[in-house]
């Protein structure tokens, strides 16, 4: 027999699991309507121009490229492939429609594509959860993407987590300050396994690539007291006195972002200053902020930050741009594993079926006479042993076991029962939808 | 400037369009929910085995294939593509199941990708819209088809069509009365294209590929009368008398068919039974069915029909199947054509501007407190003159604006307008809120 499994790293959401992914989306996606963000949906392929040369070479490595039709079958030439993030093809976007109103606020919940190795967890096809402001460069933008995620994780039942927040500028006064200004990036890379590594690991990796003893002994200087118990406005306000611009006006920014933060209905209490968070990505120029469980090392549940220049760099307009991506899968795996699902409605409340061959049409007419009353039916395709009846009537999540036999089609009335309590009815047809309906 | 427009053949989504798209996607998951059947969704990418044989060598040029990572830029090796529809890798899906309760009843909304020459409303991406039984031989999983297709036009506003019925084992008993048995599938061909190029283009058509003159006019002598006024039941009464088996045999499950399709309370009236309905897939096997748009030559909403052998050639068990596919990109075209779509709701029900700097902060905490009480709100990002204010209203289709400016911060009050009429009020914060929720 061939093989039937999905591609590799590829898989099937089956409809269970699938009934609670959507649940989380729309729960999320309310949230993000109650913001006034606009959905949007881009194509699974671009241009192979568009993507590469975005990420870095490691990254688009792990591209999945299409083989273009005609000539490509021998050459292995690739005119597109797929998208591996949501950003990307939204610059895209933006540029390819120069006629868009700024500020232009949208979000996208859809597959991406890489070619990583899988693993536990770690798919070839999963999803992204982007929101992103487009055109607007005040600060408040940056605390609406901050509450809004705030808000969709509440909405989903998490509790225990922080945001911390620090800002890009404040990275580059660090490294100027330790009199690295020119590595900044080599710093940053490194300063961003803080987490993983500790600071030994950090001194020994800046070391080992270089970095003066008294420009690491200085790094450590500046960020000092920030792991012990300062609290996040000291910590700011001392990083403001010892830090040269643009420390300073990070600073300054930062306590603004607060401000909107709690002018828009945010929990401040949640919000830590880390001045060492760096997020990966290369692109950001301004505030960044992680979602971070506590409980240390327990990852991060989203996070973005402002991206001032991404957008002119993909042949858009010079637009400035701020947004926040939701971890949705690790949230999904998260929430499978505290059980943190409610019981969701099932395939149909009711089942009906026939138990005499003859009852076939009556059970159909039943079932037609729950659904035009709004009520998910599910009708048997035969006539079933009793037995069998209530096998299916629990795979499909019924509430309710409408049966017709041979003295229900003779008196045209059919058998009810409540699955809850047991209780049962025998009632005319249109009866029996009242007593589900009523119910 | 990098060329920015999407790939051959894709589009962009935009957020006014893409609600309408959500909309019928909505309103057509409904009435499958209605049904029982359950969401599945199965990953973009398959491997080039599963795609591969299945449609036809023509079909499957139109598949866009990846390129295999390593090797494969060399040598244009593909191990994977993406889908060009849904049913096969259903099939796929339900051979790697072997566990999975029967029937296994499901649809699914999702894009899939071909190759084709792109023009006008013709995309390379575009959604197919799937609902099947697998696992059922009863005839009532075929009116279910029907009936849901049904249902879900009509709940999307469509009233103008007809479900034309046929079955695939008449066209067998047809080519068998006319003498050319062995050939039925060229028959079958043939007399698909019936709509566009008549009886004469069929004769001259089966004439060229050799068909005996004598088997070109027992076919009009066999179908003779069915394009006449002669009623559906006389149609197939008549068929019933003159056709070799399995002719008889179809039409009895095609009145079984409708004795079902009209338990379940579909509406016989617009059935209309056509023996020359041939719906183009090889692998019907039983019933087929479309949905034809009045008035001739309009085209069809979608159609299906039972393919039993189908999951068992694509390597799993050999269950019968019978599906129905909606033709929802045509759907949304016809529906824009004829202005169907009802005022969907715009991106939010307030704008909350500030009307000087010091009132932003107040702008951001009126917005949440809108959104606290499910209101969707859009804040503006900065202070706004007034003439601004009501053209960003406008752009997210506000009801109302509300603006803080000097006064207002004063007062802890806000300036509100509802748009429908131009009534005004100067309200304390909370008691706005109040006032859109009464609205």
């Amino acid at each position: 027999m061939a093989k039937v499994s999905p591609a590799r790293g590829m898989r099937d959401h089956l409809p269970a699991a699938l009934r609670r992914r959507r649940y989380v989306f729309s729960l999320v996606e309310e949230v993000f309507q109650l913001f006034g963000y606009e959905p949007l949906e881009t194509p699974a392929l671009e241009r192979i121009e568009v993507l590469q040369g975005k990420y870095g070479a490691e990254t688009e490595k792990l591209g999945f490229k299409i083989l273009k039709r005609g000539a490509g079958a021998e050459t292995g030439q690739c005119d597109m492939g797929l998208r591996y993030d949501l950003t990307v093809p939204l610059a895209r976007f933006i540029a390819s429609h120069p006629e868009l109103a700024m500020p232009f606020r949208r979000y996208q919940i859809a597959p991406v594509w890489r070619a990583e190795r899988p693993q536990r967890g770690r798919y070839r096809e999963f999803y992204q959860c982007d929101v992103d402001s487009i055109g607007s460069a005040s600060l408040s933008a940056d605390a609406e993407c901050v509450v809004v995620a705030d808000l969709a994780l509440k909405a989903l039942g998490f509790d225990d987590y922080d945001v911390v927040i620090n800002h890009r500028q404040l990275l580059r006064a660090i490294a100027d300050a330790a009199g690295v200004a020119d590595r900044e990036h080599e710093l940053l890379i490194a300063i961003d396994k803080l987490d993983k590594i500790g600071r030994e690991g950090v001194s020994a990796e800046l070391e080992s690539r270089g970095f003066p003893a008294e420009a690491v002994s200085s790094l450590w200087d500046v960020l000092g007291s920030a792991e012990s118990d300062e609290t996040a406005e000291d910590a700011m306000a001392r990083l403001e006195q010892i830090l040269p611009e643009p420390g300073p006006k990070a600073i300054a920014e930062l306590r603004q972002l607060l401000v909107h933060v709690d002018a828009l209905g945010g929990d401040l209490e949640s919000v830590r200053f880390d001045p060492v968070l760096a997020r990966g990505a290369d692109y950001y120029t301004g505030p960044v902020f992680e979602i971070q469980l506590r409980g240390g090392g327990m990852g991060s549940l989203g996070g973005g930050g402002r991206y001032d220049g991404l957008i002119g760099l993909l042949g858009g307009r010079d637009l400035p741009a701020v947004g926040v991506s939701l971890g949705i899968e690790r949230i999904l795996v998260l929430m499978e594993e505290r059980e943190m699902f409610p019981e969701l409605p099932g395939v149909a409340e009711v089942y009906v079926a026939a138990i005499a061959d003859e009852a076939i049409n009556h059970a159909l007419h039943v079932a037609g006479l729950f659904r035009s009353a709004g009520v998910p039916t599910v009708a048997s395709d035969s006539a079933l042993r009793v037995k069998k009846v209530f096998k299916h009537a629990e795979r499909v999540g019924a509430k309710f076991v409408v049966m017709i036999g041979t003295d229900e089609v003779a008196s045209a009335e059919v058998s009810v029962k409540r699955l809850s309590d047991g209780k049962q009815w025998r009632l005319p047809f249109t009866d029996a939808v009242q007593v589900v309906l009523e119910d």
